[in-house]
């Protein structure tokens, strides 16, 4: 079995699973998010006796995509979601001062290898960078597990991608997963996990290994994996209080595909608009100007990101007519990247920077884009109107790119 | 003539002028925020040939209300704004990454004693603390004005308003003018100058002396005067790069009305809701639940405020269930207090920290509040609906009292 079949196995009690099984598993985290106060609602719908939630200790409350709030209604929501933690002595409830949900878990220790984590949010494949099974859920599904603790899986196929050679300095996680991406294409895993494997992806720190799961769900990915190694030990050993497993997937285990990418000529990519696998060298892009950049969310939010960002853009200016937007992933984040300096330099060059948290990824507040606007983003989508107007465009790339497209106000990876 | 006489007599080429007069007046300033893009567009519609500004030099945009983005309309008038100053050659743009306008434009060395200055914003009272004659003007007004330079005023009759006493250690400017505001009442000075004097005033730092003026038009004040003395020659020498005329009002001027407050005994005053004037001592606000506390905007986001609410709040956790939003007036507020570590001591407390600008002083974005909820702000006006839901209550308050209030989660000014 694969490792994550294992858990799929251990958490619904069974001694083997095989891909296609339906299960239904113990549920050890179910995050809720601010964009779904229908989860409440449905809970009480539901009309169980009681109506407690199966175990408090085992949700999470994560005020993100809406912070600090924009409208009455989204206010409303906080306001209904911390009413009902109170109620139901929910005690993670992570308010309006913590960040994005991907960053905020595994930063308090909630997340750990083994463990069966629910979210309502499609990028909680990120967690597979701790060995998790992270997967995300509708409202719906996500008001059924808060009175059961249990949900029903179709144990997935299992896709390895194996990745080696030697990055090129300056190559980031999100260039690799956007160029898997531009290969494979965004339905290469519908309903399948992906793991990543190889010699590139044990040299990444945990900051970088959470972008390729993360953007795992961008090729359909019902979940994703990285083998835990010493690297996911030392971050999980300084967090998490908590008993976790290491599952092993068995020598004989058999990938429903697998994939070799050697990256050690890749250039700096970007998704051009307006799909996540349109994806070009950004020196292919031509001469596309720019009016905003953003730096943040579950895909370049991290101190390795800003840090990269404030490398590139220390000493200089950003150009005229260029906003740059850069909003830490977490308060921890902003607080490690105002201890190195990376803060004040961003600012000096121009940078604003807003509260940790989702920020403008999703078109919501802090950044919105108006037609006929370009902004380079290294969150991890640039569908049609996801920043705002369905007549602006969005190029999803690193953190670099975006430094030095927020430098030259063209889509630019590099020196000019 | 009082001094804000003489600057309307040199603007508008008389020797002299008296109250009640019409004079037209040149102006030396004009500044537009992003709240009206109806100034561009009156401006095209009055239809004058070439519709070039008067003096693209003595205009400036700056986009505070509405930064960063919160909605694609607020983003598309940005985008007509930055396309106005770019054809029209203004290049005093204040972009999103900048701040409450009443903060960035002096930081920026553009306002000074003696100037006539206007803004599509009601507190440019505010700049009476440096010896301006500044107040605010309507939307079509300032098109005209972009157009002619010039603007009608009525020569205001002046309210001398004297400050004695010694304040006692953490009373504020933000309590001695709600403490005015509650004796003289929110109609006290309608279309009046206040000019506020005495030793008090005089041992204020700039900052503080800004709080003064901002709120004068909380009682219906045209403008509002403090007379520069080494303190305001201080800050503007070290910024503006401009020649100044600091005038003087003659000893046999005669005020139309003269208070005198002794603020020896004053302790902490907020204005309950709804109205400015409704003013209280905190200790007397009976046991009121607060959501959420703001600090930030013109009347309580420089330097001095964030200082004074981390020294209460350092090592000290806000309180279980409020927020904490503290957006500084500028990125060079930010700027210094992280240096100072202030910031990182207010994150650590709980706080959130946004994007320099407005944040939710006036409901748009960034900490909006709903039905129920009560908020304790620095900002300058509590009427209903100003932060959001017409059920939601604003306390008006000093930062330190926003910084107590944060601490043990009610209404209070002080150690529990």
């Amino acid at each position: 079995m694969h490792a994550l079949w294992k858990i799929l196995a251990k958490k619904s009690g069974r001694d083997s699973v095989s891909a296609g099984e339906i299960v239904t598993a113990d549920i050890d985290l179910a995050e809720v998010n601010d964009l779904y106060l229908q989860v409440i609602k449905s809970f009480y719908e539901m009309g169980k006796e009681g109506k407690k939630v199966w175990d408090p200790d085992k949700v999470t409350f994560i005020f993100d995509h809406y912070s600090p709030t924009p409208t009455i209604k989204a206010a409303d929501n906080h306001k209904k979601m911390r009413e009902f933690c109170n109620e139901q002595n929910i005690d993670k409830l992570f308010d309006i001062n913590k960040g994005v949900c991907h960053q905020v878990m595994p930063e308090a220790g909630i997340v750990y290898p083994g463990m069966l984590l629910v979210a309502t949010d499609s990028h909680t494949t990120t967690h597979g960078a701790f060995g998790a099974f992270g997967t995300g859920v509708g409202a719906t599904d996500l008001s059924t597990i808060l009175l059961e603790g249990k949900l029903w899986f179709k144990v997935p196929e299992v896709i390895k991608i194996n990745i080696i050679g030697k990055l090129k300095p300056g190559i980031m996680a999100k260039d690799v997963i956007l160029k898997i991406l531009g290969e494979l294409g965004q339905d290469a895993a519908v309903y399948k996990a992906v793991e990543f494997t190889g010699p590139v992806v044990e040299n990444l720190q945990m900051a970088e290994r959470m972008v390729l799961c993360n953007m795992a769900v961008e090729m359909g990915a019902k979940t994703s994996y990285i083998k835990p190694d010493s690297t996911t030990r030392e971050y999980i050993d300084q967090r998490v209080n908590h008993d976790y497993t290491v599952y092993e997937t068995d020598s004989d285990f058999e990938y429903d595909e697998v994939y070799e990418f050697d990256v050690s000529d890749l250039e700096r990519v970007t998704a051009a608009p307006h799909d996540i696998d349109n994806v070009i060298n950004v020196r292919d892009a031509g001469d596309v100007k720019v009016d905003q950049v953003f730096i943040g969310t579950c895909t370049g939010g991290r101190v390795n990101d800003i840090k990269t960002a404030a490398k590139i853009l220390k000493g200089k200016k950003i150009a005229n007519g260029v906003r740059l937007i850069v909003i830490p992933a977490s308060d921890e984040v902003m607080r490690e990247a105002m201890k190195k300096g990376y803060i004040d330099t961003l600012m000096e060059s121009g940078a604003t920077i807003s509260a940790p948290g989702c920020g403008p990824c999703l078109g919501a507040h802090q950044g919105v884009i108006t037609a006929g606007e370009v902004c380079v983003s290294t969150s991890s989508r640039n569908f049609l109107g996801r920043m705002g107007s369905t007549e602006a465009e969005v190029y999803s790339a690193s953190p670099a790119t975006a430094a030095y497209s927020a430098l030259y106000g063209k889509v630019v990876g590099g020196e000019e």
